[in-house]
């Protein structure tokens, strides 16, 4: 399919598929984690709409862990668009990465759950920070290996990997303030996933 | 694998294949609600009779959410047909879109349980309103931002524009119906997708 | 991507690629019906062995319906090499095809649950029918609007859409069987995937 | 889509796309079996630390069938690169690794609830030896049905399959731990998708 000189290792292009099909699947199943609840009432609408508003941390939960894993998705692509070869390290940081959005699931339905116990939010936190730092590690790493294409400026990834550091630092905040405050720990959560989508890594390609 | 032009945003193809795997994902996920029912006595084939027959409701809401979905994987695929180009705008009405669909399965469970509940039913209507005002912002986008091949009929652009908001404004009605009559709503239900299903967005490309 | 004189509807490449993917995850889904069953002692070796051999009619039927599933996706594949185009009715039927693998999950979790029930094991027997049916709908359906390549034997079409219909004869058969001799049910449904295995459908193109 | 000629059966590249769909999907829903425990406290940090920690075993297995999963994924595409043509045999044999991966999760579940139960620990052992069997079949089919490409060294394959063993053998020694000494077992768990990682089958084509 491709040249056989690299034949040791998958592609970028496989690569990047194997990972759009993790990060779908990711994405999709966070919904399994809402579970119906159960209303004394079947017919009683109040009831229902009670219940609902309860399930308010759960829904806050899914929809930040949904826009984390979308901007994931935007920047995986960004980087891989600048990639031109994928040697082992690239390959077992991207299997990081990948670990760690997996996981995600996992710690968002606690949030839902417990939305004001701090460990459960540092978990949150933490799990989040690991994937921006394996992430981080997958820029600087293809720098010291020089996987770019030719064409890739050197300011760019420069930048790049400074600002791919703010969200992991963000996150060991929430960490932090989850002890402290909890619902600042929230609001981190919230902004975070904004300032990710914003930063337009890769934007230009000269 | 494409020019670099556009190297700051995912192009159509990797959207549309992500879309792909998320809609395929969401759909396959729907028969996750549907929980192996108890028998008392497991071997009593007039129990299981009574006890499928009362899931009634349950296979109805999938069955509806399944065509639902697949409608809009159809349509969304003759859309992208049109779009030449992706914009930062599109790709995060097309996130929205995603966000709106791959909640489905937990509405779709709620009506399944509670088919008489208004909010329930008004809760499931708005989600499918949602998306389908998602993907009409959609057309409205990449025509205000001209991100359609060129030899794509305005005339076709603006007639499906306009019929993308009948499935919107019935959802709408549905959720009102939801708090009068809810047996209104479960028939409305029924008839959206169909409505979508015929009305060929985008069957011709002059 | 493709040309535009068909842009009213999916193309078979992507038709096949997003059944594709249905398929990998229905069958992967299969997995789930399987809970963790409960340990009164959670170290004892001998009550485990007890347990797990409990469990047999469900491995069974997980094994049964990864296997039905399997070979649908090779005999899918086996027909969309044949199909040069695709048409609204040949979508549709395909749709139907999907629905019915997709629901696949909920009467192989009964069946593996209630293995000695006729009704539900009819239940299961009727969902496979409808898969063998719609499949071979789709075969009949491109045969008189002319979809296939043009170098495709009728000969071929025409053994194809005799032996597709033994498959779901056979699964009536299984419904009738549940009522009278369970067990002759469940040898059906071993021997009936193995059928499909080797019937080579569409094995010489010419 | 491809020539006709190998038309009764999935090229290659149908047959990578379907297992990589599965495999992503696999590792993703390992994720489900980490249910969000009960805290009587919810918001007591101390208490979600308590429960956190004796999740212990299950986020270790989550672990190491993730591994055990990407290192499959890695070097399934390592033994694809190498193949030109896929016969009936292999496609069946790349079904039975698939069906032994699929039925990870289950195994995974049990040793996360039951770490110290003999039997559960064997039972995960064997699913693993399974695939690793199934796998070291493909590649001694390939070679005695001459299904490599041309450029493939016959002692690169030599290699491969013999070493292809040792992963199998150690997990059959597992089994036989579990019975005598379950850390041990763990031990191994741990250590063997390491050696598959770095054992670089196919590292060089020639």
């Amino acid at each position: 399919m491709n040249t056989h000189s690299t034949a040791s290792l998958p592609g970028p292009g496989r690569l990047e598929a194997f990972s759009d099909g993790v990060l779908a699947i990711v994405i999709t199943l966070l919904v399994l984690e809402l579970k119906t609840p159960h209303l004394v009432a079947p017919d009683d609408a109040r009831e229902a709409l009670t219940v609902l508003v309860a399930l308010g941390p759960k829904f806050l939960s899914y929809l930040l862990s949904f826009l984390f894993v979308a901007v994931f998705w935007i920047n995986h692509h960004r980087f891989f668009r600048l990639v031109q070869q994928v040697d082992t390290g690239l390959l077992w940081l991207n299997i990081l990465l990948l670990l760690a959005l997996s996981f995600v699931p996992f710690p968002t339905s606690m949030i839902g759950e417990y939305p004001n116990n701090a460990v459960v939010l540092a978990l949150f936190a933490l799990v989040l920070m690991t994937a921006g730092l394996a992430f981080n590690l997958m820029w600087r790493h293809a720098r010291s290996r020089q996987l770019y294409h030719a064409g890739v400026s050197p300011a760019l990834v420069a930048r790049a990997t400074v600002r791919g550091l703010v969200g992991p630092a963000l996150y060991a905040l929430a960490a932090v303030l989850a002890f402290v405050l909890p619902p600042a720990a929230w609001v981190l959560f919230s902004v975070i996933p904004l300032f990710y989508a914003l930063q337009r890594q890769g934007s230009t390609v000269e």
